[in-house]
Order: C-alpha cells, then structure tokens, then sequence
C-alpha cells in the first residue's frame, strides 16, 4: 500500500476558482480503478492550504493517476491560482503492511 | 468529522527506540471509544519521519485523546528522540462533509 499526501497553496482570494477545478479531479480520480481512497481537506487554520489524503495499491497505480487526462488537465489549472509549490509525501504503513 | 496529520521527525539512529513506544500509542489509541482511525506511517524518502492519519468525530474526542494516560506518557518519551518539533495540522473535509 502506498499513502500519499500532497499539499497544495492556494491564493485565499481564488479558492472560488479553484473548487470546481477541485470537485472534478476528486470525482474523476476516484473513478479510476486503482483508487483505493482519495480524500480532499482544507486546513482549519488557513482557507487555501488543500490537503489530498490518498492511498493506492502500489506506486504504478499512483504513477497512471498523474498520467490521466484529469490530472494533466486540471492539476495545471488549479496551479496556477497557487501562492506557493505543492508538496507532496509518499508513505509506507508502519505496523499495518 | 475532523482529519489530523501529525508529523514526528526522529533522529533516524534512534528509530530503534521509538518504535515500541509508538506500537503501544497505536494500539492503545485505537481503543478509545471515539477513536474512527489512527494510523502511521514512514516518508518513504526519510525513515525517521513518521506521520499520523487520523480521523476523529469532533474537536472534543482529539481533546480527550491528548488527556489520555497514555498519550501524555508516552509522548515525551517519544520526543525524546526528535531530531525537530513535530507538527500537527487539523482539516475539514471539503466535498465530503
């Protein structure tokens, strides 16, 4: 199992762009068949720090989601209303392998 | 619903420590009665960066959880071992709320 989580930064001011950009990429995503999850967050501190929570099978599958028309459609889109670079952290489970 | 990230950042020589302190914190938190998900993991680019995935009902149930016998003994003895502060971050759903 592989978890990811990325981060994006976006302009307060532009959060109402960055939605529907947002709702579609989580509806798409989960559509593809090695979705396992794929959750969206924002932090309760700050309106434009998005946070995806995401757990695939194996990193080919996270590999084909970057590679899907949704992804190189959107991801760019919502880029570019971002304040600061996305970061984003793959994980492996600690006691549950 | 109230997503947590919770990110530790151990000096990787004393991972060897940590790690039954965090098996007792996992498997104790798990059986808080509000406890919905308390997980762990590694970054896979950085072993002595461990990150929590949890999930309560409320801000209330997150607060119990930070008053319970075992997280305040076994915390400390958890930073113990850090190489930095760690760093918590506390999220709203956004489409699924």
């Amino acid at each position: 199992m592989l978890k990811v989580i990325a981060q994006d930064f976006i302009h307060p001011q532009h959060i109402e762009q960055v939605m529907p950009l947002y709702q579609e990429l989580v509806a798409l995503t989960r559509q593809e068949p090695h979705c396992l999850s794929y959750e969206l967050f924002t932090n309760q501190k700050d309106a434009g720090h998005f946070i995806f929570v995401e757990l695939w099978p194996d990193r080919a599958a996270l590999d084909a989601h970057c590679a899907t028309e949704h992804f190189q459609r959107l991801v760019p889109q919502i880029d570019r209303w971002q304040r600061a670079p996305g970061t984003y952290l793959l994980m492996d489970p600690v006691f549950d392998a």
